[in-house]
């Protein structure tokens, strides 16, 4: 099942997208998170009838346009960890970012003036997201507690992310990532898929790699942050990049003004998005 | 003005506090969140009249229960930069909280399982609340999106902290940061205000300084992060911690079962909490 939200002349609303037509039958609630929050919705939603929008009139929001959390984990790919040249963790590395860096699946990426950052960088990833809370999880717990997964755009301004010691300033620009476009539902995909990701730079691959390389898998991930904090429905969590930002390349590559970025993850869609001067 | 949110059988209300007796005049709202949204509120809220509640029966909830964002600056005390054996920064240093941390500022601190946790440490640190919108703000409107200031704790397990390189993991552990009690509107003590800052454990004090240490004042905070991302009203910022921090001790010393933190600042207030085994 693929579940997302929308927008509608009325705002956004939550919706379950037809994997054949791209059709969305409109569900209650002007996000997924609200969805999500209902127990039973795992059985409830699947067969829901509501009224129905052509896929061409179809405009992805953020998947959960109003997480209560967004949680990313950092160094989690083994061949981007080499490039980056660190070790291989013995836990994962959390930092966040808040609600206005998420745009859309298709929507444009703002890029900051020249003046505040140069340095726009790319990192796709496997997104999570959280379809029952979660405290002090078993294994089993963890598992039960991922609703599904999608594609992320970790856009990263590389000059703030490396101002300090701390990543955050860099990860949360406003309206600069991508998320969606719609979750598939763990009972098609399972809980630690093995997928090909890739990212395209004006239609050049710039990473590619599959998510069978992350060093902490989505389970130990839920179990490990169910540990710090309750996760809740809704709740985001991006899982890491693999190698071939345009950071770590020789030259250093980065995004501008025009540049489409897409990250493509099988099975589960892709976000496509070009970024425009503010 | 005195503006908290406290908690009623009907649940949490905005209200605002009589300096003089402690007396809550009720406010629309759930949380002062929904007060600060109201953009005529320095005008409207000081004159307007509500049910009253009785100082001996405010409890106070969080200052902000439901923030858009809780930004916290590190190393931003000069002395608190030495004792760490840090350099002082050209810029400052941002880390993040989920909205799950917060507690009042009177609530128990939630200590972690001793095998999840023995190295829980005291923050006293105070801290900005948005009143209005800002972004790409000028030092003026950085200034004029100031609602008021409070008082925060920003207990950190510190083995946690240092798991990784990025601060998140230690930095939001659920229902161990105190807010509040209420916030001093900056129309009393300015944008830039030089307060006695104190944190006290079982009555010993630990950490004393003087609000005129932060390498970063307030509004340089508010315009550094509105470069970034839009300022919300209701966003709480902690603006870091001045030296005496337990992990710096020699030998260190960490909070317990049954140990009482308090942070005190001159004419805002203070939070006092006892921590209890969860």
């Amino acid at each position: 099942m693929r579940l997302a939200t929308i927008r509608t002349p009325g705002g956004t609303r939550a919706a379950r997208v037809d994997p054949i037509t791209g059709d969305a039958t409109l569900l209650e609630g002007s996000s997924l998170r609200a969805v999500l929050d209902q127990p039973g919705w795992r059985h409830s939603i699947p067969t829901i009838e509501g009224p129905v929008l052509a896929s061409d009139d179809v405009r992805f929001a953020p998947v959960v346009p109003d997480p209560d959390k967004i949680i990313c984990v950092g160094v989690n790919y083994r061949a981007h960890i080499e490039e980056m040249g660190r070790e291989i963790p013995a836990h994962p590395t959390y930092f966040a970012k808040y609600r206005r860096a998420l745009i859309g699946a298709y929507d444009s990426i703002r890029l900051p003036d020249s003046d505040v950052s140069t340095m726009i960088d790319w990192e796709g990833e496997l997104a999570i997201v959280i379809g029952q809370p979660a405290r002090n999880a078993s294994p089993s717990e963890a598992a039960a507690a991922i609703a599904g997964f999608c594609v992320l755009n970790d856009v990263s301004a590389r000059d703030w992310q490396r101002r300090t010691i701390q990543f955050l300033a860099g990860k949360t620009f406003e309206a600069m990532t991508p998320v969606g476009p719609w979750i598939t539902t763990s009972d098609e995909v399972g809980v630690s898929p093995s997928l090909d990701i890739r990212t395209e730079v004006d239609g050049v691959t710039k990473q590619s790699s599959n998510t069978s390389d992350l060093v902490f898998g989505p389970v130990d991930i839920v179990q490990d942050l169910s540990r710090i904090i309750t996760l809740d429905p809704g709740d985001i969590i991006a899982t890491g990049t693999p190698s071939g930002v345009g950071f770590a390349r020789s030259p250093q590559e980065f995004l501008g003004p025009g540049s489409t970025v897409s990250v493509i993850i099988d099975t589960l869609g892709s976000v496509r998005n070009i970024c425009e001067a503010s």
